[in-house]
């Protein structure tokens, strides 16, 4: 019997995590070839109970020796966690996938979203690197341009919602909310980003920050935009610019992005025709009948959707969509599993 | 005496909406020397009473005759009212500021924003033209970056409040979050356009969709930023893209802007001096300290502020900026009650 159908041995590493219990639910959803399924998170969360198939699963502290035997090892509990627990899993004969951003720009790791760069896997040494959530739609949707029209540049301003911050945002969000909505005042406590020292309420409110600040002026969520984009393209001359904004919503991040193609004389209908066969993107883009995607539209929902494509009005080669995903989804947990599909269906475990 | 010092017979047409309200207030707050306050609105408002320096004044019904005697008319109760009754004020003697979009693109008369075009005024034949709302703020910010360095082009995504669809928009968002809060369904009857065909809601969530849509794909909202920020700057050939986006917040309107300036070397220290002393505009922008503006930071507030302004990593004439102003002060009743104050300081009444 082979192993692809006796299944592997899958850990889950932050399965408490709004992200963790999405890679759950999709490795469910998905009927990913699961032999046994380890869940992993802090001591703190140890003894707690998932569901899985209609099966109980407790969650175990995550230490090296919980992935003895594991095939593949979906990591999302945090940076500092995947740098100290994915060499040990690798030692063990895992393969990681690593939904953190510890090691997207190591050389030596393939940072992949299967609908651009899926080769890439094959090329791994026991990590594979799942991209930040709002880069990953992003190449998603430009992808089948570049391949038929070419990318000479890319400005992007997002609109990202507060489950990318994890659960404790999106509580956040609910009862600063409910709290305003009532005339009462508004605690800010984990917003914009919990490590850094002032926190702003994001309840009827835009913060113009994700992540913290670089020397350069930018966010670590834009340069992370600017950096993986060029690395996953294969474009390392791309020019990327990116402006990362949390907004009011709590799933699906959306994004204006302006683009400019290397061709001359290509039609908006020639770019919408384009995602008619791309793999895991939606054309949703139909002014007439008000049809473009929307967060509450796109959640829950694995493709990546794409409306408002219009050409610049100035340059010709220039081109301006709205493009929304579920960041936990194809932003996090579906590209991840994903992935792990990608490995099992081409044998490139090692 | 004279006639500033006896003051000015005042007529604010649309006076029970949400611009209508600030107006009122502004003209209070300004102190603008007003004579007689006349308030007008739909023939269902007459009756009603506003207060005003302590008075209650009794809304009419708006009326051709009403603009007997008044010598300024601020108007903001919709396009339609406007072009009916604008020039009724006019035959009366009124000089009329219109808060609407009817005559905004008319060449004989000027759109103002009082930073950039304060001169246009002089040259009005009875009606001055107050710019949209996204726009009014997106060119008090780049009029000193203009001035100092040339503009060659602009690209802005916005982040717009729902005031900017009135009250019915407000009461919408509010009651649509209680609703999505308390687990009920979301009843959308107002967003994105009243008078469109499809409603969706706007709790937590985000509609890139501002007014409807035109025969480019474009939306009327964008053509408005693209064609009025030409018109306001006297720099018929910049080219201006524009992608508007309706958000959960009640007001300000943030926006993400690219701009590339005429001349090469410029640094970002000097673009932040340059608002050192911009009239309007003030900066915000301290990432060490995560100082920027937000939606609800400007909340209340008359000026325009300007914050994340860094370089673009590729472009060395390319810089990006975050600008948020109240869309009911700056970009609606400051903004006129302003135009007001520079009519009578330069006595433009004729």
């Amino acid at each position: 019997m082979s192993q692809a159908a006796e299944g592997y041995n899958v850990a889950v590493v932050g399965a408490t995590g709004a992200v963790g219990q999405k890679m759950i639910e999709t490795l469910e959803d998905r009927n990913f070839p699961v032999k046994t399924l380890t869940l992993l998170a802090s001591k703190r969360s140890a003894g707690k109970k998932v569901s899985y198939k209609g099966q109980e699963v407790e969650i175990q502290e995550a230490l090296p020796e919980s992935f003895e035997g594991i095939d593949i090892a979906l990591f999302s509990a945090g940076g500092s966690i995947s740098k100290q627990l994915a060499p040990e899993a690798v030692k063990r004969g895992a393969v990681v996938i690593d939904n953190t951003s510890a090691f997207r720009m190591d050389e030596n790791v393939p940072l992949v979203v299967p609908e651009v760069n899926e080769e890439d896997i094959k090329n791994h040494n026991g990590i594979i690197a799942n991209p930040n959530c709002s880069t990953i739609q992003m190449v998603a949707a430009l992808q089948p341009i570049r391949k038929a029209y070419g990318l000479n540049r890319v400005i992007v301003s997002t609109y990202q919602a507060v489950s990318g911050s994890g659960t404790v945002a999106v509580d956040e969000l609910k009862a600063q909310s409910k709290d305003f909505l009532e005339g009462k005042e508004m605690k800010a406590e984990i917003l914009p980003v919990k490590g850094d020292k002032n926190h702003y309420p994001i309840a009827f409110n835009a913060l113009p920050q994700i992540d913290l600040f670089q020397d350069n002026g930018y966010t670590f969520e834009e340069m992370k935009m600017i950096n993986e984009t060029k690395k996953i393209m294969h474009l390392p001359e791309l020019p990327v610019a990116a402006t990362c904004v949390r907004l009011p919503f709590f799933t699906s991040h959306a994004e204006s992005i302006y683009i400019e193609v290397e061709n001359d004389g290509v039609s908006v209908e020639q770019i919408k025709a384009l995602f008619q066969d791309a793999p895991g993107v939606v054309l949703e883009d139909d002014p007439a009948s008000q049809k473009y995607p929307t967060p509450l539209s796109a959640e829950g929902k694995r493709d990546v959707f794409v409306g408002r494509i219009r050409r610049d009005l100035d340059n010709s080669k220039g081109f301006h969509m709205w493009v929304v995903s579920d960041n936990l989804l194809k932003g996090a947990a579906w590209n991840s599993v994903q992935i792990a599909e990608r490995i099992v269906a081409n044998n490139w475990l090692k």
